[in-house]
């Protein structure tokens, strides 16, 4: 009957983010400071827009947000790699388009079907599995596998400015979810250990489940069956399903984040929106209305129009990932 | 940035939870020895079933276990209710039915088609809203509507041991979840204010969304489209989608509980699962085996089989309801 421990590291936590500073990665530019001056703002007691703890809710989409999504999402690389691993139980992927360009390593013509043969091959590779089966099959595979042009572990491929957002958002009392357009059960083994977000508290992308008795053993198998895109329109619809509250702050880097913030900001009282804008071709990636993965283009322009704070990876990130670069 | 006061608050309601009986709606019979035996065995440091606060999920059917069920669901009558209310709008129903029944009064009639005519009449009354309105909807209609047997606010039929239970749980570091066969969104608007259960937290049966721009403000409209019922075998698979981990304490009622009881049971370690038994005609209602409207029959056996802990109502709690009975 002891919860007070973690009670007690929470206490730590917000004494020691007001002592120094919450945000070393961040340099001392425009959005830093929008943020400080935001969470102070809804966190002051007797501000006049003070939001009670149980309110502050943050939303975060996640691919090229809280970590890189090029050359292509992390989670297409899993795909390709269950491929490879599940091919000699599927001879007739040898023939069968895209599983065949995957075979081969041909990852453009893989990729040349757009989302509809990632989703097909995500089906493919994601179901027919227990739940538990496919949280240790994704578990193993993120303490395994490494970006194909940095030699990291996608897991340090995380943002290390995003990691302080988010512990100086919960040390303020602020519920951190993961709003991503992501397999859900993809991310959830590791989100916890990596960026401090419960799986309760990760919303994505899903197939659909069974429950049912094997061996007088319940499981919940997972389908072949699509049940949710959590993408530009459905991330709102996801958010009231999950959480049945509006956000009070908004993160994302792409047009399929849109709806998120403009949803978010259309609530009363104030809301923060940010955007990262990714600029920074040395120690990461630049691209942004062009680019066919994570584009960024009326987000950009709906952000100048209602004041949205973009972040400049270049310019306002002092570090890019955890370990040096 | 004052998040310690909750937390202060917090830890005083542990301190006191320990000091005083923190279960005092309950007799002192065998349910609550098991209770309070288990919630120590897996909460006190040193012990070897000790499960860390991040595993502390507790999920609550809602019908019949948290408040009162009979002679139907309070969501039927909020059903009926809006039935009426909008009848003007749609002059259709005096003759179709089942709608003509529930405009002439005849419940029973109303009630013949079975759950394909509640889910019709669900539709039809809880769709074609933002989910904004249906919020001020619902959180109206609760705060007003009176049970037409016993006269009082249907959240005045809560029942005070389970009040206690779930503060008793929620003092001890346990994440508590509603997992409902009723709507999601006609739980929330109250679920905080009555049960201490934040939106997040409630699990339900849900109807499709819709994001929208209306006039340059974005909207989420609820289309008269089924999305899940968190019924049965719904309910392991819901808490999978929504919780993504197992749940270590799950209270139920009736049959409909079963299979989350089943999953629950079957995790690692040591586990709790809590079937309320009505067995209270004074006080409250006597039925299991042969009710229309939480039957508990498999789920009964199935407690014995498996050693669940069964509260016998009449004579394990020594008071059902809040307020003088």
């Amino acid at each position: 009957m002891k919860p007070v421990a973690g009670l007690m590291i929470a206490l730590v936590v917000v004494s020691s983010s007001r002592a120094a500073d919450p945000l070393p990665s961040w340099n001392d530019t425009a959005p830093k400071k929008a943020i400080v001056a935001f969470v102070e703002r809804v966190t002051t007691e007797g501000s006049p827009d003070l939001v009670p703890p149980a309110e502050r809710i943050a939303v975060f989409d996640n691919d090229g947000n809280l970590w890189a999504e090029q050359p292509m999402y992390f989670q297409a690389m899993f795909i390709f790699d269950r491929i490879q691993q599940l091919a000699p139980q599927h001879p007739q992927w040898q023939t069968q388009e895209p599983f065949a360009s995957v075979l081969k390593g041909d990852v453009k013509a893989a990729l040349a079907g757009g989302e509809p043969a990632l989703l097909e091959m995500a089906m493919a590779t994601h179901a027919g599995v227990t739940t538990e089966e496919f949280e240790r099959i994704a578990s193993d595979w993120i303490t395994t596998f490494r970006h194909p042009q940095t030699g990291k572990l996608l897991t340090e491929m995380v943002y290390q400015p995003m990691l302080e957002l988010l512990d100086f958002l919960q040390a303020n009392g602020f519920k951190t979810f993961i709003v991503s357009g992501g397999g859900i059960e993809f991310m959830r083994p590791w989100s916890e250990r990596v960026y401090g977000i419960p799986p309760e508290q990760v919303i994505g992308s899903s197939i659909k489940t069974r429950f049912e008795m094997r061996d007088g053993k319940p499981v919940i198998v997972r389908l072949p069956e699509l049940n949710f895109i959590d993408d530009k329109a459905g991330k709102p619809a996801a958010i009231q399903h999950h959480i049945g509250r509006r956000p009070l702050f908004a993160s994302g880097n792409s047009d399929g984040d849109l709806q998120m913030m403009q949803w978010t900001s259309a609530g009363a009282g104030p809301r923060f929106c940010l955007y990262l804008h990714h600029t920074d071709a040395e120690r990461e990636w630049a691209y942004d209305r062009q680019s066919h993965i994570g584009r960024l283009d009326k987000g950009l322009d709906e952000a100048a129009t209602n004041g949205w704070t973009v972040v400049d990876m270049k310019n306002d990130w002092a570090r890019v990932f955890p370990v040096s670069q």
